[in-house]
């Protein structure tokens, strides 16, 4: 493709609203348009990335042995009704209605209802099963803050495949084929996958696993434990399942009072008992909060290292509340001792006991108390998650600490058993006794569009994008410095430019005859993995230059030729073999 | 792919609301499915069609450099309050409005403000002019009529294509560019396309052709003149534009009157008079209809042998209205002496004046009149498209009659012009002397989805569908007889199975090990166009069948070996080389 008549225009400057690189520079360097927030062009190069993703997506689903098909956009509200989400997905969904003549639809964020519809009116036998579907597609959420380009928009492109069997074993079977499956394309796409157990949300269903990738443009955030490789979201993890040894406790501990002088947040009262207690963390303390829940005074207990993160109907107390009730001494609220008969709710964190026991309040003014165990000397009426997990936390596995890894979600599979088929109208299938029976099922979704955004995130440098070899929108940039001036290399080029297309190698053509600097620049932000440069300097030499961008899915023998520098001398002559070579034609 | 587990039903019946073969068909043997009325999902062999049909328009459209890129649905509202299409649109639009958080978009039914909004922020200068770029992407309609099958729909996939270019002749160069384009599209999906001249309806623009197959499931219709081959919609067809000799008139002809007790249609005069005049046809008559049109009396005149076909505001005079003017003599209107004075409105047929001029009522009861001619025995006061054409209106290149064609539009071209440059702000490049200068602009449409619906309506026979090779979903149908029962049948079939894969030869393996019947009609529904038998009273002889489904698209060399049957025989050794030469691998 030439450039001169491409449809690409590279901007110096970045759009005020990109956050991160990867928006940044597959805006600047023309890959992507913005046409509203959330909502996306893919312009002539962002487009050929996308198509190579989804054919990668498309082979790896199609050797599992998933068969493609393409569902509509428009999907009846009514079977939205019959399963229930219409109820569930409440305020997003009548943003997504379309009214048209005599029908209701609801425009597809995803396609549950729709597939087991369609296979429930074909695959009527058990002999037909376990069978898999996939469509790529174009889905739509009405996503209430758009970010990070591609990552979250109201129209995205999915690859989502849902599997049909027999019984709950076969459905596992399905699903663990999935998993290598998606396991495998998120290799072939040089991307480091954690796969990484979640919770189902919207779609529903027991089992279910998500894909992560490290990254500065995640919103999502896994605990993974360097001890035994568990992985799981954060808001999949519980302290309520954590393993813990009590028997560490030291219950010999005396409770003991100190004098804390107008020190009320655990910061403070920690530091001012450096002196008496070197060791004390604000693990140690007993953050203690009086709140209202239907207009009743509780009491919640959280350990002092963590913020209570879902305030789900909690209102704190105000000044007004504590005038009212003269036995809350405000800064200096405990469970121990605690006069009045207030409902006593710990979040799970308060499993953590220290080993000497918790510090809290002592439920007068200017003192705490420590050497507290629940249950010796203060009883929970309830337990509830009331705080986010930390770095630290106990991995449910093995009990030891937890990594935090913040994340963007790529990929996200589900068992979902008979969610859906024993909600729709006869899902069923005749088993083997002739007797019908509903449907096991799984889905699978991968996020196709946003893929482009995380794989730009994992492969720029500070020139530009550096994409891998088998996702670039084209194999090679050829630039032609000169090209308007000087007719050696107009002859050259042109020539080079044939015998690439006539090989079938794809190669976009920088025939504009701009500056050496500028087409430079351009080369390397739009990130093409190799760069052939013919230049009236080395041309006289009868050579011209072969730059290396991008070292991503190069095997190793390719690379062999830039060990010493990233570019390198070739005689013209050579440059076609050259290139074949590389590209392994 | 095995039969035994993929997504395909076929049905004896088909759906009551199938009128038409290929949709009965494409129901029938799997390919589609209906969702809601107008809404379609393409099943698994649907889909492999659908991909077929865009590989070969892609193809042809990166031959005549167009530039893939990928629009999104959702299409800001302000976009079309821009360029005026809101208005236009009126009752379409409202249905395909999407109503977001904090924004309104209109669910594309087609993309020229966003195309012409995207490529004025990148293209600046007229050296990257001209620039033609297309999508294959999902559009809505709010159809009110949905109807045979993938032909009119709410959801339709569609290649669409815009070029921009500095001038009206680069505009009208790129406009050919993209003609020879769409015929050699039509040409490889083995379609007989008829370019015609045709109106420009809700796109806009001058010039503009549609390109018809002839078919029972057209609802258009085009005119065709076997003379000298201009074809044009019937829609855009005009006799205010026809050339006529009014050399032939005979104007000494004297005016004649005619007793006609009681008869007051063409048909009833016409077979009244055939006795004093014996070549007396319906188009020698001046239909006379009184009507109203803004509480105003109006005399229509239109040629006998044709229908009021658009009443537009016109309301025919009712009995009370008739009583008011005793003038207006109710069945013998004509406009020759007709007393009060009511303005005369002919159709553009009353150009059509027979040799020896028009027969109509004579404003007397019982009474027609002959010999009429405009000028010199009655006046028009204004000219009016009133009604349609007829076969055998005059063509308006060489006046010989047109032949009308029952159609199905399967692609649409326009030359733009400035229809939307001159809109939508800043769609401007600079030209040579710097200044800024509106696009001339062309866009181009082809039906994707209706095409599958249009190639199998061509492409049927009374066992089912008959696909071209190139666009059929599998290249081979194999089908193993008592495959569950004949293990020798079993292990054959399964290494032929294995052979083909491996070659990368699209086979459906009909693994089902149902009756031969069954399969064999199966077979002949789906419509793969080379059928393989294994069946045990052949496999005893060494032998197994090679049947042709199709022979469309398939080169002579290719049919020779079925010159005297569809069916042959061949040595169960040589099917594999066999299958190589015909598919010329």
């Amino acid at each position: 493709m030439r450039m001169s008549k491409y449809l690409l225009k590279t901007f110096r400057e970045a759009p005020q609203d990109a956050e991160v690189e990867s928006h940044k520079l597959l805006i600047r360097a023309g890959y992507i348009q913005k046409v509203s927030s959330g909502v996306y062009s893919y312009l002539p190069l962002g487009l050929r990335v996308l198509v190579n993703i989804s054919q990668i997506i498309r082979s790896e689903l199609n050797k599992a042995g998933a068969q493609e098909l393409l569902f509509p956009a428009l999907t009846p509200y009514e079977w939205w009704q019959e399963s229930g989400r219409d109820k569930y997905f409440g305020e997003i969904l009548p943003a997504l209605i379309v009214k048209a003549r005599n029908a209701n639809f609801v425009l597809g964020p995803t396609h549950e209802e729709v597939v087991t519809k369609t296979v429930s009116s074909i695959v009527d036998s058990y002999k037909s099963l376990g069978i898999c579907v996939y469509q790529i597609q174009s889905k739509f959420r009405d996503e209430p803050r758009p970010r990070f380009g591609l990552v979250r928009t109201k129209e995205l492109i999915m690859a989502d495949a849902y599997s049909f069997d027999k019984d709950k074993q076969d459905m596992k079977q399905s699903y663990e084929i999935m998993l290598n499956c998606y396991e495998q394309i998120f290799k072939r796409l040089g991307l480091k996958a954690k796969k990484v157990q979640a919770t189902s949300g919207a779609i529903g269903g027991d089992v279910n696993h998500e894909f992560m990738i490290e990254s500065e443009i995640g919103e999502d955030f896994y605990l993974f434990c360097p001890e035994c490789n568990v992985a799981l979201n954060i808001e999949a993890y519980s302290l309520a399942d954590a393993k813990l040894n009590p028997s560490e406790y030291d219950l010999t501990q005396q409770i003991k009072y100190y004098d804390t002088p107008g020190l009320t947040s655990v910061k403070d009262v920690k530091n001012f008992l450096k002196n008496q207690l070197p060791d004390v963390k604000e693990s140690d303390f007993l953050k203690t909060i009086a709140a209202k829940k239907n207009k009743e005074i509780v009491i919640l207990l959280i350990a002092g290292n963590r913020q209570l993160a879902d305030t789900r109907g909690f209102e704190l107390l105000n000044d007004n509340d504590f005038e009212n009730h003269p036995e809350l001494i405000k800064g200096f609220l405990g469970p121990y001792n605690l006069t009045g008969n207030y409902k006593i709710i710990a979040d799970y964190s308060v499993r953590l006991t220290p080993k000497n026991g918790w510090i809290s309040g002592a439920n007068q003014k200017d003192k705490h108390v420590g050497g507290l165990f629940p249950g010796r000397d203060f009883q929970i009426n309830e337990w509830e998650k009331l705080s986010k997990p930390i770095e630290g936390d106990p991995c449910p596995n093995c009990a030891k600490g937890l990594k935090i890894h913040r994340s963007v979600e790529v990929g996200h599979t589900f068992q979902l058993g008979l969610t859906y088929s024993s909600k729709i109208k006869d899902a069923t299938f005749l088993n083997e006794q002739g007797q019908p029976q509903p449907y096991w099922m799984g889905c699978y979704g991968i996020g196709v569009s946003r893929l482009i955004s995380v794989i730009a995130q994992c492969y720029h440098d500070d020139k530009g994008l550096t994409w891998p070899v088998n996702l670039a929108p084209f194999k090679i940039h050829l630039i032609a410095i000169d090209y308007l001036k000087n007719p050696e290399i107009r002859v050259l080029a042109d020539e080079l430019y044939s015998q690439l297309i006539e090989q079938s190698i794809e190669v976009l053509f920088d025939d504009r005859g701009l500056s050496a600097g500028i087409s430079f620049n351009d080369a390397d932000l739009i990130g093409i993995p190799y760069q052939i440069i013919i230049g009236p300097k080395l041309l006289n030499k009868g050579k011209c230059e072969l730059k290396l961008r991008s070292q991503a899915c190069l095997n190793s023998g390719k690379l062999e030729a830039f060990e010493n520098s990233n570019v390198i001398e070739l005689d013209v002559s050579h440059i076609g073999s050259a290139i074949k070579d590389l590209l392994l034609l």
